[in-house]
């Protein structure tokens, strides 16, 4: 077996990212490796996973001498909200954590991300492990420090940049992961292949069945490489001034679908793959992307059983919501574009003709 | 006059604290050399800052080209909750504030600590500047990065370390803060006396009468020198890892007062002032703090109208809040506790007997 452990090089803030099929069992000696013995916990999980881990995990860490407390909440997007948050903290004052306690956030991004901003903000910070069960997390939201949630308004609209102290991706989870969650974490893996990787993308191109199949070796080889991807991104421009920006290729359109459809509809995955091919019609007509390389992406999302189409979604709605995101100066919506298979810019102002175009000519 | 400005030097997160009667006027301009012209800034005061400056700092900001939107919370301790925070980040969105947009904070320290926390987690992140109208957020809570709110079981339990862009003192304004606000903002700067600059407590006792009376050279110099104080330990110290603490020297005492009673049946400046007395009491028994010295603090503080006794307080109440205070590790009360004049050491642990001995003795 090959390395399990990527590095995150951020000076003071670095830490270890484990990936490895059973990693979950040493939760509790890693974490008296990096906590000390007897300190508080605090597990934040949600209802689906908590069928499957939660008693399994919080046993592991009673059995490495810590005091553990656990809350567990609603499965869900609708469940990063300011009301959770508020539950986390309050359950984090009950249980009398202090400065030198954690968090343990064990779920997929609603839990990775909400966990990670009550312990970004609870005593002004204290020390979180990420336990990401789901592949989306695994690559995605578990990795680069940003937490945070959704206001009634948008998605991840507040946070903070938190980095965690350990993130612990137990490739066997992915087993008792929906197939419809496991595809839309693949989202997000084809996604490094855009903006970084070419070898990766054709990788999956010729892996499809063994991935779906969930094949150890090529599970590891993705969510490594997506890893390490993202963690060079990330060590490059930790706070997002400028290169970090280029992970958000497929995110104007994904974010403004997932804000107009309510979350929960679509999935994040499912949201950014069809943010990912508008991206690229409009990477067409701004910078020559060739119009094949959409079609592969296209084909390979469709393998994953992946929307592809906006059709249906009103324009206005859209636009508005795409002009509301967060990543807008003046209210002008900025794409990250494609140059071609692996290469993208920083995110660019594009006008609204073009964007109106690419909507009306469909994926 | 003297010059206006103290540094605060933190490399990158640096910022200029200007202290100087008639301050407010400049907004406008100085902004526009922070930030540059015509941004979206979300001013945040409270109902009474309101009555006498809300319009025309909004004019102000107004004249320098700023696009500006205004929200105006109820006054007091009760508005530093996770509500009205929700409500400071709703208005931050429908306002179109984006990452080069600013928050303005105007108004004492419970508007200072909840719109600077608005500001360090919207978007994970915009600048903010601080314009305290009290004395006790011009000599403490406007300095040093520390932004927050309170759980319903604790004062100041959630929040961020988020260094404002700057911080504008008006010492004008304090002609409109009622005497008893006044004078708690006074057990501050005695606090600085305390641990820091036993100069400045001789002045501050051979001054009282000027300073009940705004003499402007007077209150110039107290909230000059407060801040130098309180930006060098911050220089040396900016997470509060270790030296910072010294910052809470009567805090300990004062968070459960406050705790206990509610918040707003005493100022947090009379709590401290009685969290004072009580660390100078214990100081005598644990450091050989000389009882003289406490009598002139208790002195000082009958000078300015502020308690210093705690009679009719529960202690089982008063115990129990001190351990549930986030600077205690596993649940055991700290102390910054102080040698002599001018002169304090880190917080440590005391044990109970001794609290309860000093809590029976009284002032």
């Amino acid at each position: 077996m090959s390395n399990p452990i990527v590095h995150v090089d951020l000076g003071e803030r670095a830490y270890d990212i484990v990936i490895e099929a059973g990693a979950l069992a040493d939760i509790g000696t890693r974490c008296v490796d990096l906590f000390g013995a007897g300190k508080r916990v605090l597990m934040v999980s949600d209802a689906n996973v908590a069928k499957f881990y939660v008693s399994g995990t919080e046993a592991l860490l009673l059995r490495a001498g810590f005091q553990v407390s656990v809350i567990v909440l609603p499965a869900g997007e609708s469940t990063k909200c300011v009301a959770r948050l508020a539950e986390i903290w309050e359950e984090a004052v009950e249980a009398r954590l202090d400065r030198k306690s954690f968090i343990v956030a064990l779920g997929g991004g609603v839990i990775g991300d909400l966990a990670g901003f009550a312990a970004a903000s609870f005593l002004r910070g204290i020390p979180f492990v990420q336990v990401p069960t789901s592949l989306l997390a695994m690559v995605d939201s578990a990795v680069g420090g940003k937490t945070g949630m959704n206001l009634p308004q948008g998605k991840n609209l507040v946070g903070a940049f938190h980095q965690p102290q350990m993130v612990l991706s137990d490739l066997s989870v992915l087993a008792t992961l929906p197939a419809r969650e496991l595809h839309a974490g693949m989202a997000e893996v084809i996604k490094y292949g855009v903006i970084w990787d070419p070898e990766m993308f054709s990788f999956i191109e010729s892996h499809v069945a063994e991935i779906k199949a969930l094949d150890s070796e090529a599970l590891h080889y993705l969510v490594k490489r997506s890893c390490e991807i993202k963690a060079d991104v990330v060590r490059q421009d930790e706070r997002e001034g400028g290169l970090r920006a280029i992970l958000n290729f497929g995110h104007t359109l994904g974010h403004a679908i997932e804000n107009v459809c309510g979350y929960g509809e679509w999935l994040h995955g499912e949201a950014i793959a069809m943010g990912m091919v508008y991206a690229a019609k409009i990477s067409e007509v701004a910078h020559g992307f060739k119009a094949d390389e959409t079609d592969r992406l296209i084909a390979l999302f469709k393998a994953f059983d992946l929307p592809v189409s906006w059709q249906g979604l009103e324009w206005g709605a859209l636009y508005q919501a795409m002009t509301a995101d967060k990543k807008a100066e003046n209210a002008l919506p900025k794409f990250v574009l494609a140059k071609e298979m692996g290469k993208v810019g920083l995110p660019e102002e594009v006008g609204m003709e073009l964007l109106k175009k690419v909507y009306d000519d469909g994926a």
